[in-house]
């Protein structure tokens, strides 16, 4: 192809665009969002992987298709797609589907921008720096820093590698090698982001030091206690503990305070994977649950799972003032980050993160909050509540379900496959295999835990 | 609040959520889509910090707001907000709208699902690796590895984290002091996260060599070879070659034959960093850029830059076929990977990243490419080049033009502030600033090239 000669522009011409994401807002308006969440569809079209790869047509040709074809290919990705909006889907620690969150979530799509600097993201960085100031007052803090990661995993990273170099700024320049041993501490029911963590940042995982749990999976601050010392007496330098304020498979708060207490006596950064739990510091009748929060260095907390906000919306909170998260990040790249701008640079937020483009996400977030109110959230946050405790009551009343039995993959192959409804399970310590009901999706009613209750009854009558 | 008993379900509304979108859609098409990539239109409205923060009225309050006040709240947003698809926007390496991008982003948004298991992403997991198959083909693989990372970046910090663990499998378990000083090589060109990353994998920012460049910006392989011998000589173990196709500021490609040559000698991980140039693969015409590619051990091309499939969209693509990304990143939580499912687990990606929850970035790309075709983009590609030909022609013939002058700075806030255009400017060596001119969105004709030219006269009459 010669390029001597430009051709003419191919796109650019707005009727068509207009026309094309007009028939797509509708399939998805009707397929996605109204079928999508009712309860009388299914959660998902169960296909073996090799007749769905048949189905889908995934292969990319030379040529292009037409606007018929393409409409059709976007039916079909929705219809063969698992509905997490769904009343019926239980599978993960996020579920639902918040209007207001969608439509920021299509706005940012629709404006493309990246978050690093106030030249080409004006109101969202200052819209973040709202939002963080927020969540950072729910947490109890009147001051601090922040940023939006992509993701929790990510985040606790974030909190590792601030811990580390707050107190061997050496690290940065001189690696590892330069320093002594480190570890860490976190309860043996922490996300498994702490382990993948400590490796990925070089510490290795045998830095992780596990804490035992009681018998409702919360960190014993003895146990924490006990850990440490021993740590030191191996030769290796404490550095960080990592609370879990909802834990991945219990839902357990570790009890904050007296892991502050530990961390005060042995100066160690204090960090709080929220990522689940945080959410729970809107409900005034709840947040109790979080108490001792406000004495964290750092907290994880992941909006896009009990809010609801949409993948991904997940908080770094600090009570850091001193520019922390910049010196141990930024790297002053002076095509980005021009010194000589016309404007504060301060709001270059870019050179906090390890990233160098940034999504935004903090716009689905303000936007539900601006439509919802913190109280709309609250009531959200205290109804969830409320319907776990009417769901444990049920299942106490109905006979078979006392028994934590192996039949969870069974139930699981069949509900999927009748695609009635989805829920997770993994066995725990000496329990066997179980369900993990996790109680989010803001469209949910009495009646669907009756469902649920009725259907797990039904798809296991033979077992 | 009390909790004894659930409320009613305060969401779910159907109609109410389906007219919403609806207005918010019609939003977004007239104000992000419509005016957003019309010339006629501003790239950007702007204004102070302190004055936007007024405008915006961004504060988090107690109570909700009323459907009116939430769509002048977008109209709003999208006012202030800079246009990226606006086709006087060159001011990133993305830019442009792709309307079938957009709209398999719009889908994305409305399925919300993460990218971990075939169970609750059955249509992505098997999308995914079709389209990362078809990027390999591109480098020249018919077989190997490779996963969506939320940026170039963060790929390249796993082409690094790969590199160590391949070499020193230890590493992962115990750490980095566990290891000899290691050192990896990259141009003075580089994009400034090879350095970040090298930070925050525990490597420290001493582990980076500088390669020298020529006058072009393209790695000198014989500087290369001296700096590992360098290395070698003063004790550290070289691990890790990054080549750039398509560096940051003067969009060099680095001759990556005579690399792959230097590493083969020294046994030494080739990545290419090919985030911006990887796209150039495409065209039939230009993809003599990139010779040698084939070569290397992975690959980091972010589809969002010159395809404008959206941010984010980044491929690591690897040459491995022993699961090494797997093996690496993997800790097998039991919660989310059960090795008892009623399916082949395999197609549970999760395990290859260092994230839990992973956003799904391959349906705006196959969507695009579905629509457009390999041909399609293939034109995109070679349309860039012969607009940048078409300018530098261009520049040649205006007087003024010659010079590298301090007045890049004075000339961006004129025309930030008037929002007819933006366009990125840096120092470079010894030179001053200037401007960075990136031709990548797809509606760019001839007559915008000569708009840019005939503004930037204007701007700068005075000067």
């Amino acid at each position: 192809m010669a390029d001597s000669k430009p051709l003419r522009t191919l796109d650019g011409d707005p009727v068509a665009v207009e026309a094309l994401l007009q028939d797509v807002f509708g399939i998805v308006v009707d397929e996605a969002i109204l079928k999508g969440t009712s309860a009388s569809e299914k959660v998902c079209e169960w296909k073996e992987p090799e007749e769905l790869k048949q189905l889908l047509d995934l292969e990319l040709q030379s040529q292009g298709e037409s606007r018929e074809q393409i409409l059709e290919r976007c039916r079909t990705v929705i219809h063969y797609s698992v509905k997490t909006g769904h009343p019926r889907f239980f599978n993960q620690l996020f579920s639902g589907l918040d209007p207001h969150a969608l439509a920021g979530r299509i706005i940012t799509e629709s404006l493309n921008t990246s978050q690093y600097t106030y030249e080409i993201a004006p109101v969202f960085v200052l819209m973040e720096e709202e939002v963080l100031k927020k969540l950072r007052a729910l947490v109890g803090w009147n001051s601090g820093d922040g940023v939006f990661c992509p993701g929790g995993s990510i985040s606790n990273m974030y909190a590792m590698n601030l811990a580390r170099f707050q107190r061997y700024p050496d690290c940065k320049q001189r690696g590892l090698r330069a320093l002594p041993p480190l570890a860490l501490f976190t309860s043996k029911e922490c996300h498994y982001s702490i382990t993948k963590g400590a490796a990925f940042l070089g510490l290795g995982t045998d830095s992780v030091r596990v804490v035992k749990a009681d018998e409702r999976g919360r960190m014993i601050p003895e146990d924490l206690e006990r850990q440490i010392i021993l740590a030191e007496a191996e030769g290796s330098v404490p550095f960080l503990v990592s609370a879990t304020s909802g834990t991945t498979v219990l839902g357990a708060f570790d009890p904050l305070d007296a892991i502050a207490d530990v961390c005060q006596r042995h100066g160690l950064w204090f960090h709080v994977d929220a990522a689940w739990g945080g959410s729970v510091l809107l409900s005034r009748t709840h947040r109790h649950l979080l108490d001792g929060i406000q004495r964290a260095d750092s907290v994880a907390w992941n909006p896009h799972k009990l809010l609801a906000a949409g993948l991904q919306c997940s908080a770094l909170l600090l009570r850091d003032t001193s520019n922390l998260l910049k010196r141990c990040h930024g790297s002053q790249a002076s095509y980005l980050f021009q010194q000589d701008k016309f404007y504060d640079v301060a709001l270059d937020t870019g050179d906090k993160v390890v990233q160098c483009g940034r999504r935004v996400d903090c716009l689905k977030l303000w936007l539900m909050w601006k439509a919802q109110g913190g109280q709309g959230l609250e009531r959200r946050i205290d109804q969830a509540f409320a319907l776990t405790r009417y769901l444990v009551e049920e299942i106490k009343k109905r006979e078979g379900f006392e028994l934590v039995m192996e039949v969870a993959p069974v139930l699981k192959e069949r509900m999927v496959k009748k695609g009635t409804m989805m829920i997770g399970y993994q066995p725990h310590g000496t329990r066997a295999n179980f369900f993990r009901m996790v109680v989010a999706n803001p469209i949910l009613a009495q009646a669907d835990i009756d469902f649920l209750l009725g259907e797990l009854e039904l798809l296991g009558q033979d077992l």
